[in-house]
């Protein structure tokens, strides 16, 4: 019943020739990239304006200006990102690259700043998505926590029966989303330039200015924004899964999507301003734009195709997380088991590991976007500025044609993505930045402690030591006795199949008992089979230290302890037996010369 | 540093010989089983509010001639059970005189009319002790989940360290409390009587009349005052623990218990009336007497004393539960487990099950307590019921001196609280008591269950079988090889050391890996010791398939499939290595013929 459940809820097993990849055209290939980048749009603006809001009403006319600084940056990063998809056309994600070019730290620093850029990810979207539906259901807005959590759940459940035929499920919302924001951006447009009569956001006034507008409030507007950027990494991650010619087509859906972001990000940025919209947890910009520009069907589309875009790009961290926690437990810096694939052929533990920490995030900041940004901003810049950083080694190092031009272009890359890295560090340090500047190195000496480990593992376990030879097979068995039954006769005769010396114990204070047992058992039990010997001893508490003075008898020797366990016919009777042999394993895990083995006696009826 | 912490929170094990027992003299007593009832006083009188005030504010002039209805009941209850005490003073709970008295079925009714009455009085007595704090914090009203749940929390370790110290610690609140709450009652009655100038409750008036004062109504009330009565029957469960002579110590405290129990109930109920209380979640009725006719240190007294007697009354289901259980247990009726006792000599299975369902109880009902009355009351009459019907049932067969009169005694208890019974259940049905209903008879069909499984189990295993015979000799092994180490090495010495016949297989798709391996096998093992075979052969995926099909090579021959486990030498190192033999194990775990060891390679680095 339990497999029954296990298949309902994630599918039936699959064979391991199932694993198909199907290539990506340009327009599917912004479906199934562009969702962490396009989706940004949900509360990039946002930001910016809860920073300038806090200097006054006034001070919201410098989103535009701080809007066009961050397309400025932008485009620097494509530009950049545009060579390194032809410089690594197998795929030159941030780890790659770094680790490749500037070596084993940095790149470890990567991975730890893109695990914590996937795990935020999840948090942010879906968050982010849930405020997107509150805003045309306000009575959801209590039930914010839960809502996201069975989002998150929702994504690990499909993730562990693996989505294959995921392309089709991205393109249409992706498209829905862009179209209709366009849309809105573009009515919006005319409605405030040619037609006048600006609308107004419906939204409470900001109150007063508390702060003084500081070029550091100027500096945290811009940190904020810059989370637009978030997922236009991506791509040149995944150039291997476009149509040939890869890179060209990866550059090309690049520059088209950076193009599409630029122009919404823009504009949604432009008429928050011009429509006096003050970001709240019930409402983000693109809301207050649609209710005041477009309040009728277009506004729910574009609010519905946003909720289902940001929980499919926080279902790109599911692929992406278990991706590189496989890749670097492949390297010996993570739990092996990250590189198992599950029965769906799916990288089961990394799915469920960002899951269950994406709901420890949500819990904890209590599903507010805004609370979880500042931990966001940071390790994506991160990722920018060590990937830009390698990519001038690489041309330092392989110096092809036009050599100069393109370290130039990535120098300059790696210069403003690295100066918004520290910008976005020191605006938003106190807001939370600081826990992921501490997360980053933590992460990174586990990573090598871990493969430490592996390393001093494989050395203790490459001497094989000497062939066998015969002073190997006299071999000892212990059986722990409560009364003589068939439990106890079947452990007894496969220990002798196992064992020349076979010691049954019968715990007992004073020996009565096991006098007695003794008769029976001799009976039972009179003349042991050729070159065996079956004793019966007494044996004291606790059991633990006897089984240890039994072994430093004969230290030479393995002692195997078998421990009859009963195992009923059905499942559900299994929290009727005694799982002792549990803890005597566990008493006598780090023992050397002991083996603790359960010898099932199946039931039938 | 598992360990360490364990140490921490539950103290150092216990030596056996550490089970001592203290008796108690009449003093102590009221202390230690006076608990539960002296406390319901904190939520009885509110249960008679609760449903007269459906009526209107004049329907609470009813509450005292409900209550002394009650009274009336707690007098025939105790003249009942002072004759159980007398009957069974190695202990007479309502299970023991039903089972001895009545048969097995309704002895079993009784123990999960017992279990539920526990675990009710956990829940109903640790939010009620919240509330009691609630009243003058008021503040902590937000958090009475958390902190209901952090006070099971509390008693659960508290217990699982073991309470061998416990009687002073109960005695001290107990005496607070009946002294505060009797001076309080005293203060009250002079107020409202001599002094004149009646004071009122401060609470917000009660609402007008929804309901027609119904003789239905009027049953309700009684059916929640009758959770006054709660507890009443603890002593008779524990006559033994009273200093000599133990029946009449134990008669006598049960008098003089319920005569503090009826003046304090009587008491509280009639001040209430009159100073015109109105039950809330934040205050009760004592509350609202208190803050009306001594609103100072008193009150404070009376609330914080009231506070931790409903803590300690929780305390004691800590006890009777687990007990219970064990008892019921060893009777083969419930998991074998719960009569283990733990490390600190306490049965640990059955205080963490009662915490744990008590705490689902809390979160589900909200911390409420009015909500949770009607589970409770179902429970305890349930009890009573059965407990005097055993007992005229045990006059019927024994008929020592004055039986007739004797048999008269319990027979009015049995009629009255069968009676009582009857009207809760009918009157809280719909609230909650059909939970119990059904409940009851679900525990007593699962009781059976078990006891019919143990009894096959029994039987199956009680065919020892003949003795071992030569032909037990051989024994076969099977070890999964990924490649050629120390820990392959090892298994392999090992196996050598168990079996004549060990097969070490490789799994591989094409062959090939398996060749190369067999190279440097072969190598190793050159000439295996003699009589002993060791091969190394390619498997196919699944490997549990490929294992089953080795085994029906010789279905009469153990297979013994080892598995090498890596142990590290720091136990924070584990989750680094593969429990890969866990699969394995669960898979093949109901497959006859096929024992799943590890075989544990130790590392020392």
């Amino acid at each position: 019943m339990a497999r029954s459940l296990q298949h309902m809820l994630l599918g039936r097993p699959l064979p391991t020739t199932a694993m198909l990849e199907e290539r990506l055209t340009r327009p599917r290939a912004i479906g199934a990239f562009g969702l962490d980048a396009l989706s940004s749009v949900a509360y990039a603006p946002d930001e910016i304006l809860y920073a300038l809001l806090l200097a006054g009403a006034a001070a919201a006319r410098l989103s535009l200006p701080i809007a066009v600084a961050i397309t400025a940056l932008l485009l620097i990063v494509t530009v950049s990102y545009r060579q390194t998809i032809f410089a690594y056309p197998h795929g030159g994600g941030s780890f790659t690259v770094a680790r490749e070019n500037l070596g084993r730290i940095p790149g470890l620093v990567a991975a730890a700043a893109l695990m914590v850029d996937y795990l935020t990810v999840v948090a942010v979207s879906v968050t982010a998505g849930v405020q997107a539906i509150v805003a045309f259901v306000p009575a959801l807005d209590t039930h914010r926590v839960s809502a996201s959590v069975a989002g998150i759940l929702l994504l690990m459940v499909v993730n562990l029966r693996g989505v294959r035929e995921a392309g089709a499920i991205f393109v249409l919302p992706t498209y829905l989303f862009v179209g209709s924001l366009g849309a809105l951006v573009v009515w919006g447009l005319l409605r405030v330039t040619v037609l006048g009569g600006v609308p107004q956001a419906v939204h409470a006034a900001p109150s007063a200015a508390v702060e003084v507008l500081t070029p550091f409030l100027v500096l945290h507007a811009f940190a904020g924004g810059c989370t637009a950027m978030t997922g236009i990494e991506a791509i040149a991650n995944g150039v291997p899964v476009f149509k040939r010619p890869e890179a060209r087509n990866a550059a090309a859906t690049l520059s088209t999507l950076a193009g599409i972001l630029a122009v919404l990000f823009l504009g949604v940025t432009y008429l928050g301003q011009r429509v006096g919209a003050v970001p709240t947890a019930q409402a983000n910009v693109v809301a207050q734009v649609g209710r005041a520009v477009a309040d009728g069907p277009l506004f729910y589309l574009v609010q519905l195709s946003a909720a289902v875009v940001l929980l499919l790009a926080a279902n790109t961290s599911f692929n992406g997380f278990p991706l590189l926690a496989a890749i670097i437990a492949r390297d010996g810096y993570f739990p092996h088991q990250f590189t198992k694939r599950g029965q769906r052929l799916v990288y089961s533990n990394g799915i469920i590991v960002i899951g269950v920490l994406a709901i420890a995030l949500v819990v904890v900041f209590r599903g507010s976007t805004h609370a979880l940004i500042p931990l966001f901003a940071v390790g994506v810049f991160l990722c920018f500025t060590l990937s830009q950083a390698g990519m001038i080694q690489h041309w330092l190092r392989t110096r092809g044609p036009w050599w100069r031009l393109k370290l130039a272009v990535n120098g300059v890359g790696a210069l403003a993505t690295g100066l918004a890295t520290v910008v976005v560090v020191v605006a938003k340090f106190a807001a939370g930045a600081w826990l992921v500047v501490l997360l980053v190195p933590f992460l990174v000496m586990n990573f090598l402690a871990i493969h430490a480990h592996y390393q001093r593992t494989r050395e203790e376990l490459a001497n094989v030591g000497p062939s066998p030879d015969p002073h190997d097979l006299r071999h000892r068995t212990l059986i722990p006795v409560h009364k003589l039954n068939r439990a106890t006769a079947e452990a007894v005769r496969y220990a002798l199949s196992a064992s020349d010396s076979v010691i049954a114990v019968h715990i007992d204070d004073d020996g009565a008992e096991t006098r007695q047992l003794q008769h029976t058992w001799q009976a039972w039990c009179e003349h042991p089979p050729a070159d065996r010997a079956v004793t019966l001893s007494r044996g004291d508490r606790p059991l633990v230290d006897y089984i240890q003075r039994v072994q430093a008898e004969e230290p030479r020797q393995p002692l195997t302890v078998m421990v009859p366990e009963v195992i009923p016919h059905h499942w559900w009777e299994e929290p009727l037996h005694n799982q002792s042999a549990f803890g005597l394993e566990l008493a006598l895990r780090y023992k050397d010369g002991i083996v603790v083995t359960t010898v099932p006696i199946r039931l039938h009826r």
